[in-house]
């Protein structure tokens, strides 16, 4: 069963609990639960307040430094290379696109890479932030290894994903947020508890081959630390397209990891720390002329797509950050939905810190 | 039957035939045949020295305007826009990266949107040249519509190629050279040939559904001025990450002929002419540190991929541009593979320009 609660209680309740409950400092504890609670309006519950009990496992794990102050180690009018410190991902996000956007204001163009970081939420997020001061907004990450190059069997690369967001006329965006694997993890545990087999191309076994046994899967992939995992956006081999997508993943690593002089996903969430490392960008519209006038060009581009004919059976063609944002519309109105599962783990989060639940919108 | 000839007999023969058969000044010809023969070297027959028949019916269909030189619209110290003009594509796309380059080596970043041009090319090959200069190289560029958007069944969009090329240590690169579509038209070409049923997730058919049969495919394709087209990687829908696909595809599109005030991929080659637009990217890699101790960092991540445990009964795993490197090798020492159909209709351009054919290698 999902419950709604209001945006707001939500907030206020994510808030609490990441401050008395783990300890982060009110700014932490605010842009935190801005993120996830973002999430979850957005129709995105897996990168939710559901990931509280991950934050938790990792500030236990010692992968967080609480209070933590990222350090700019250089920087130029059109770049920062950013440490952060260990600090809380989300903070470190924040606290790295404001000067990313600063400096974009003078310069045009400007790249940020951060090492040392942690999980940062959804990255469209991000990418969406910039873009409302009419630029281009770019962030990506890397992840904990759980993603296979092409023709290899052991999980070297996160799932990678890229944001890209561009605002168009009328203060929409076009929010490209994706994972450069094919398919979140979650979508796999759904047909392992279905005991469905799952398409080709989601997955490869130990062995580096297509599998849709989600069942065996999952088993071997939570007690092997090396073999079988998720493949990139065309699955299996270079038939469908494989290796373009394990391109864009390794991309992803070498814009992260690489320029931060950072760890890469292989070598995330070990003695070194989480080791999370990002890569943010901001080009601002009006280096290429009027910024009304492009964003409404590329308003007609869009709308050119939006009212084209759709293929049989059909009702719509979704442009990118379309549904996230009809959904967050909707949750604002509505109370934002809250599966069974994380509302008990938040009932119980409240209890620890003997916080009044709020009651359900 | 594929024969050989040297590089440099190719190369000579293709700029002959560019300035005496269809009039290329010897700038617009030099630097064409470098781009086809490159391809042709680097065992991308589709955009090599075959492309000629393509070149000369576009200067037929009086898509190309030689001797056109390219103006700079607008820039800033980040930033190029270029009017191509349009030139010829190859003469565009070096005359503007030569700019970016010398404008990145004061500014760090810079973005160079380019519209009004025409074909340049293999796209990896002017992302390498920026990276040549220790900068990351970026080049995407939009095409002839071709490929389908998720639901629709219009074809709206190009295959929307994005390169980007990284540089790494021993003076190799990362080379990311990509269609966002599934496959290569001549893929298809070949399946119908064969009469073999093609994969799932390669093309849609007039009513933007699914189809295996590559000989009804291509004759609807090319009966049929709107239906049918491509796939982006990812295939149909959203169950492998169609819509991911879709979404880097109208990313090119957006920043493309979005940011040039061009035409878009579904407006090309009609009565405005060509007017396919590019999008070039120069990022400096020492506005993050030492460039010598960033290579060797990427290097070190690429090294760890590269000997990572190979999928079952697979050798190797690719790093993205080293095919086309070692290919280029070979050609160089053993000559530059030409197929029997390209080798006839060279040898009739030759014989109507009475230039004699080189020997093969």
């Amino acid at each position: 069963m999902t419950r709604t609660l209001s945006y707001a209680g939500l907030l206020e309740l994510t808030e609490a609990i990441l401050m008395r409950g783990f300890g982060y400092s009110e700014e932490e504890a605010r842009i935190t639960a801005k993120v996830l609670v973002e999430a979850d309006a957005r129709g995105i519950p897996s990168h939710g307040v559901s990931r509280l009990e991950f934050y938790q496992r990792n500030l236990k794990g010692g992968f967080v430094t609480l209070g933590a102050i990222p350090e700019i180690v250089h920087q130029t009018p059109t770049s920062l290379l950013v440490d952060g410190c260990g600090g809380v991902g989300c903070y470190v996000a924040e606290w790295s696109i404001r000067k990313l956007i600063e400096k974009a204001k003078t310069s045009g163009a400007v790249f940020c890479a951060v090492r040392n970081s942690n999980h940062y939420g959804i990255a469209g997020l991000w990418a969406e932030e910039i873009a409302a001061n009419d630029m281009i907004g770019l962030a990506f990450t890397n992840t904990y290894p759980c993603a296979i190059p092409t023709y290899c069997r052991q999980r070297l690369l996160g799932s990678n994903p890229v944001a890209v967001a561009i605002p168009e006329k009328d203060g929409r965006f076009f929010v490209l947020d994706m994972a450069t694997t094919t398919v979140a993890h979650g979508k796999i545990e759904l047909y392992d508890r279905r005991k469905e087999p799952m398409p080709i191309g989601w997955v490869v076994d130990e062995n580096g081959r297509n599998t849709t046994d989600a069942t065996a899967f999952e088993k071997h992939f939570l007690s092997d630390p090396l073999y079988g995992g998720h493949l990139f956006l065309g699955g299996e081999g270079e038939l469908c397209g494989g290796h373009k997508g394990f391109g864009l993943g390794l991309l992803v690593e070498l814009l992260c990891s690489g320029l931060s002089s950072g760890l890469s996903s292989f070598e995330t969430y070990r003695d070194k720390g989480a080791g999370i490392a990002h890569f943010f960008g901001a080009i601002r519209l009006d280096i290429f002329g009027n910024a009304d006038e492009l964003k409404r060009h590329i308003g007609a581009i869009l709308n050119t797509i939006r009212t084209s004919e759709k293929a049989e059976g059909e009702e719509r063609i979704w442009i990118h950050g379309e549904k996230e944002a009809e959904t967050r519309a909707h949750s604002m109105a509505q109370g934002v939905p809250i599966d069974e599962a994380t509302w008990s783990f938040l009932e119980t989060l409240a209890k620890d810190i003997k916080i009044p639940f709020p009651t359900a919108s």
